[in-house]
């Protein structure tokens, strides 16, 4: 089963096969080009050439040599070429959701045109040096961190649950079968996750950083664990305690409006899916020292999060508009959070394609209910968030980000069951 | 299942528990402490206070207070107190090695009781560093490797054929069941590295350190592929080709005496099984871009290998007596062989009590065949070796020693299996 292959599949809404204006794909038009259409086609080049053809407000069009464009991008005013020369990153993703750049064709695959071909350019250390000094991500002390998630989680609990789904998770889903929805998909990934932490009833559990809390409600309701869960946005705190006395399990899941650092106290397990993300690496060593000291001698703990292959940056226009302060940790420096206090890595689970599919889902969701949208914030808003979705689905389709599970546990521990069968019944 | 439970019943046969003069254990006998004495227990609680018992020449007991002793080493004459003090770490194998030290009792759990006491010791960074300046491992340049891996591997195919069995595999194999058999579990190994690397009838392989070429003939065998395989021992080199030609196979499996870094070509799949501990990680970015450059775009790469929690250097005497150059990476160092490429690691699996157990079934064989090890080599040897068997299989169990397997692919393969069912049929 090709994860990849099938999301191609799904999201090629518009295959762009011939140019609009109707010649042949294998030949296409090159016209004449003004300075300004030179320097465009200078930019295209430092992105690697992806195949995309780029059309100017009076008609100019830059197309890609010998190839056919996966997709269009409209240049809408005479203002776009200059913000996109000066920075990019950043002016393509505001071009976009203000409207003055749209994009003809699939979004997503002009989206993983443009990563492949950056994919070159950012092995640059000069280039990838700059951008870290415009880029520089938010602070995450105390108070940067609580700012930070302020600014995406509590952007209203009724516009991610337009999308979310009823389990409202904001998290990669676990697809057993290319055919489960995304429902079946976020419940399979808790229990994924419960298995590999190895939950017995009566066990207790710390859990850092709890979005709307279904991770919790899951693992109390399905193994009978009692669960103290950490999280700093106000309104994921509100919404998940209101849940768990609807659902009868207050008094089996406790939601701490707190931050992870504040964590005391023993448990048999340890998790965090989709916070590490939020962290900062500067933080590593602290979160794993939360761990390691959170962690009963034969507590198991998992941490699932987006990393990259390399140390980097994330895009910084999604850094700046959509996550502030968000950083993926490579594997070395995933590796800071657990060195430091003697943590064995157990398993290891990269589950990026698991992640196309799972975007793909929200996006379809998404668009689906872009009129409710529309109506709750602006078209800027909407348009924006369409960019984010699509770009992550690039993001992972392309391998420019990947989705790490890890379990982990106290060096000393033993109890490790002799093959991970277990984890996959029947 | 419990591996380290299972194990501890199997290599506890001298269980102590009660003194040798049979006084109780709850209230072991301290005799009056000369200064050697004192300095002796001086020297156990730098090493974290373990329930050992020591017994000097002259009949001088120092013994733990208020814990019973797993075992009792016996320090045979005067001059052992003052080598001990001067370099404990390597003297305490030399002076084993040489018959002026015995252990009293089960070799593995006292080895295991210095491990962990140690754990805590090791974590002072003054103490690292003394033991770095004075225990460098030896360098891994071109030259340098041939000479160290000349010095373990090439001590001869016989002397391994004694306690290996017939796989001739030394390296950590993989017991599906907690009853399989050193055979089986090295068949299984390899069956679970295959599967790993999902190799399909035709593919081409290449195999960086092949041992005694056990794998790359399991794979022409019973995968149906083509093998390149690359190992710097004669010895190994010669007795591998005589096993290709007498089972048919020199036309599907080709074993190459160079160096790694000499690999050349395109292909399906990368493995490399026990060579990454002698690689040296100044070496990881030149062994991580051999694999880069070997894999085709839909490639996969396997890297097994001994590991460490945290970077550490092998114990002293291991590296100075039995395996020169050797040094087990931690994540953090093994993250740069993957880095630099922009390879995805897909999957890490932490088999460390499965090598405790391969080391348990080697240690029988080693002591069912110590007659035929003695009339090859000498006492010296035959202690040696005992001991270093002895002491791998407590760095298992204890967790000082981590063995990760780790499944990779270029960073744009997106031929990756929804789930990791398919490693676990039926």
């Amino acid at each position: 089963m090709n994860v990849a292959e099938d999301h191609l599949k799904s999201s090629q809404m518009k295959p762009v096969t011939a140019r609009a204006d109707g010649s042949p794909a294998s030949e296409p038009v090159v016209s004449k080009r003004s300075a300004r259409g030179k320097l465009l086609a200078q930019l295209l080049r430092t992105f690697g050439d992806p195949p995309v053809e780029l059309v100017l407000w009076n008609g100019e069009r830059i197309a890609p040599a010998r190839v056919t464009p996966v997709a269009t991008v409209h240049l809408l005013d005479r203002g776009v070429p200059l913000a996109l020369l000066r920075d990019p990153q950043i002016a393509f993703g505001d071009l976009y959701s203000e409207g003055r750049i749209d994009i003809e064709g699939d979004h997503v695959r002009l989206l993983e045109a443009v990563y492949r071909g950056s994919a070159s350019r950012e092995k640059h250390p000069m280039l990838r040096a700059l951008s870290r000094v415009l880029h520089r991500p938010r602070a995450n002390t105390l108070g940067g961190s609580r700012d930070n998630i302020h600014r995406h989680y509590d952007i209203g609990n009724e516009f991610y649950s337009l999308w979310l789904g009823h389990t409202m998770a904001y998290t990669c889903a676990y697809y057993p079968t290319a055919s489960a929805t995304l429902e079946e998909a976020q419940i399979a990934k808790m229990d994924h996750v419960c298995r590999k932490l190895r939950l017995r009833a009566g066990e207790r559990v710390v859990e850092a950083g709890f979005g709307w809390g279904t991770l919790a409600l899951h693992m109390a309701r399905a193994y009978g664990v009692q669960v103290r869960a950490f999280n700093i946005s106000h309104e994921q705190v509100q919404y998940a305690r209101e849940r768990a006395k609807a659902e009868g399990l207050a008094d089996r899941v406790e939601y701490v409006e707190d931050d992870y650092r504040n964590i005391t106290g023993r448990y048999d397990a340890f998790v965090s899916v989709g916070m590490l993300e939020h962290v900062g690496v500067e933080n590593y060593p602290t979160l794993g020292g939360v761990a390691a000291r959170a962690l009963a001698s034969n507590g198991r703990g998992l941490i699932h999060s987006i990393a990259r292959n390399r140390p980097a940056r994330l895009h910084p226009w999604i850094e700046r508009r959509i996550f502030p302060g968000a950083c993926p940790p490579s594997i070395g420096e995933m590796a800071r959070l657990f060195e430091p206090w003697d943590l064995s890595i157990l398993d290891l689970e990269n589950l990026r394609l698991h992640y196309a599919r799972t975007l793909t889902h929200w996006l379809e969701r998404y668009e689906a209910q872009i009129e409710r949208v529309r109506s709750m914030f602006d078209e800027k808003f909407v348009r924006m968030w369409r960019l984010y979705l699509a770009g992550s689905i690039a993001g992972f389709t392309t391998g420019t980000l990947q989705l790490f599970q890890v379990v982990f546990a106290p060096h000393d521990n033993n109890d490790i069951p002799l093959t991970r069968a277990y984890l996959y019944p029947g």
